[in-house]
């Protein structure tokens, strides 16, 4: 078995070999994929909590989490609970990893556990391919170094979709036509900004990048065809009818000269800037978020902020994506 | 929003913005709320298991925990089991706490994740009512820094009520008239303490607290109207019907001179004391304790000892506190 | 209570006092109880789904992980859950433990929190007995430090049995006559190896055991009667129907001088070793294993490989265990 730092080298993010049904990457999620994921999310949030428990029940669903998480590992939870699944956390303050043993192992135990599907949160970029590929099982990623979190771009758009009043049932090339979504912060550590980079072009919407350089090299450019970058916060915002702030991420920063007092000057989204650049803007942030950096506590809790709604879509999505995992027709 | 400390100099311990079902401090716990939660763990007490089951099916409960915690979290997570709600824990060890995220960010994600009530244990007092403040959710206060511990109070009441042959049905006024139980140990930290020496005597208790001064300052007597300082443990022994003895929490001693052998000596409640001081007293511990250091092991396995009593009794008053906080009546 | 450390000096391993159910080490576990035990497994494993889901509706089983463990908690938790009960789990990490809270008084207030069963991880070997006569409750030992792990020489028997083709519903003394295991590496330290050296020989197996003296010290004989020593590998696997490899626990080998270049060379189960020398041999490991280093990858996922079918054997087990343990009869 090649390491994952083999795999990210070779640049071999293929997806045919892994289960139907697992979802590692935007890039190999379809537009008609994407539609279907959103269906399954309008049926199952319109169904009774009581048909919803009877979905998954009796089907053993594992967590495995190398990181730490509060909303992504208890969102996924909550999910597979609600649809009545039994779900079993591994984490790596109380388990095997600790003492050095594979990733592969590990998913193998879990399979001979009896789980139909894994959950991964990773440190490293691509380890969910190996996970896949080694067990065979349907595997969701639930963020993987500072490659992807799909589930993430998937709860982003739904937000999208039902705050800016369009079908959140389904979706096709041109759904996001004429909506402006511009991403702010920490673009090259974040796996959040590639998913969305990635899946919001493809159904029509035009993305903007802004941050410093440190922060987002020219690169970022060849994440898809709708993006673009914009030094200039308040340009960015003047054209935006999403604004989606990021985490300013202190313990990834090391070795970079950055001015915090410079960044909260220049990017913070503040009350006065939305006024002045997008007061009818959507505010998006992806938590966990440090009020008074990147941006400030009146704004995440004004009129204008999703940032609750973004937490409950993703509980919808999440149960969409088991149901779709574990092969369950609605 | 103010933080924690901030509130804490402000001194502004209200209770009224709260949902109704919050149980934050012993402070505002009328006599007739605490005889209507003595009344629905008597009825829990006595319903079967099957029907107990259906009571909070379907309902969410989050655990937030920022400190450790075996029996506190053990106890309201079974409780909240036992009545059929999905449980999710949320601890400082693999969480976005370790990330910096706010209080109150994380309660209101709780609360989009669909969470309905919050237990919360904080290392900070006053914790809860920033949260409470914050969500909007009923909160139950599962142990705040130094300042309160009401769910341990309201157990400790229902272990004295049932061990004294008194009716654990009800309370009022009067119900504890003549009943004198003396705290021992480490009154400064404890929010056992606290809680407790505030609930007894509205009941008709006398209150005794127990210590050398660096644990006990003469300030304990403004925590209520029904409580005395005793710094002789034989005196105050020899006046109760009950012995509450507090751990000594070394990790909180630094930079306090004391001397563990002579407090042993003066303060250790072992079988010696007990037979000649208050040979009929119930003895209670909030645990952990430490065998050897506040209490003979003997003693705390005697027959005296409700330290067993008071765990089941938590299992049964929680139960009662996530009733009350989700809004179902019995 | 006398202390851990005390009752190991006394040698006092009895078993008489425990609760009929328990499980503590493989020394006093008769032919005719392991047999009972395999004859409850397959019951369990021919039972539909929802019927199991009844066996253990409304029991109370906790985990008391004093150690960290991936496979064995979560065999035991998903066995638990797969029965309808209710588990909670208390760690080292999180819980009182850390506030140097004795076992007896963890124990005693997990039981007083209506637990009827103990699963005991601890670091300390011969804690489970301590634990099972302070609280009188059944206690299924889950690793004791280098003492026992009597699950899994049990899951191991099962695999054993049904991967050779033998009868899995039942044994006697004469059950694994004519097959020869051969358990090789860290034995000095290894719990596995002692609950399998115990367990096998009474069933008619003849046990092997390989390593240099660093880790195999020449009173591992004292282990069993069908016990013997083989120094050199080749010569015990050509002798065998079952080769059992042991994790090399580099954590337990300060102040032992082993060049692991050399153990590799001469202990490692590679291809070209099981070729020449036990083509046809059953290759086992508890794990989590090493590879490259007592295993090599292909060996641990070619066909004579039985390590993943431990892991579900043990899964079905530890079930039977729990339904012994609570005293439901099949």
């Amino acid at each position: 078995m090649p390491g994952v730092a083999t795999i990210l080298m070779e640049g071999t993010f293929q997806t045919s070999p892994y289960a139907p049904g697992s979802l590692i990457t935007v890039a190999s999620l379809s537009v008609a994929e994407t539609s279907s994921i959103l269906s399954t999310t309008a049926k199952l949030a319109a169904m009774p909590a009581a048909e919803k428990a009877t979905l998954l029940a009796g089907r053993r669903i594992a967590l495995l989490f190398y990181e730490s998480s509060t909303r992504t590992r208890t969102s996924f939870e909550l999910a597979a609970k609600s649809l009545g699944a039994t779900t079993t956390l591994v984490s790596d303050k109380s388990s095997s990893i600790e003492k050095g043993e594979s990733l592969k192992d590990t998913g193998l135990t879990l399979r001979a556990l009896g789980a139909e599907c894994i959950i991964l949160r990773h440190n490293a970029g691509g380890a969910p391919f190996v996970l896949a590929r080694t067990t065979g099982l349907p595997v969701l990623n639930a963020g993987d170094g500072m490659h992807q979190h799909p589930s993430q771009a998937l709860l982003d758009l739904r937000t999208i979709l039902t705050r800016l009043g369009l079908d959140a049932t389904r979706v096709d090339e041109t759904s996001l036509k004429g909506v402006t979504v511009t991403i702010t912060g920490d673009i090259r550590h974040s796996r959040v900004a590639r998913s969305n980079a990635m899946l919001l072009p493809r159904l029509g919407a035009k993305v903007l990048l802004c941050g410093p350089p440190e922060l987002l090299p020219e690169e970022a450019l060849t994440l898809g065809e709708g993006v673009e970058i914009v030094r200039d916060f308040d340009t960015a915002l003047r054209r935006s009818q999403v604004a989606m702030m990021l985490r300013i991420q202190r313990e990834r920063l090391a070795g970079l000269e950055l001015d915090l007092t410079e960044y909260t000057t220049n990017y913070q989204l503040n009350e006065d800037r939305l006024a002045r650049c997008a007061p009818k803007a959507l505010v998006m942030h992806p938590g966990p978020m440090i009020r008074g950096l990147e941006i400030q506590g009146e704004v995440a809790d004004g009129p204008n902020s999703a940032i609750e709604d973004q937490v409950g879509h993703g509980l919808a999505v999440r149960a969409a994506l088991l149901v779709r995992a574990l092969g369950v027709e609605l």
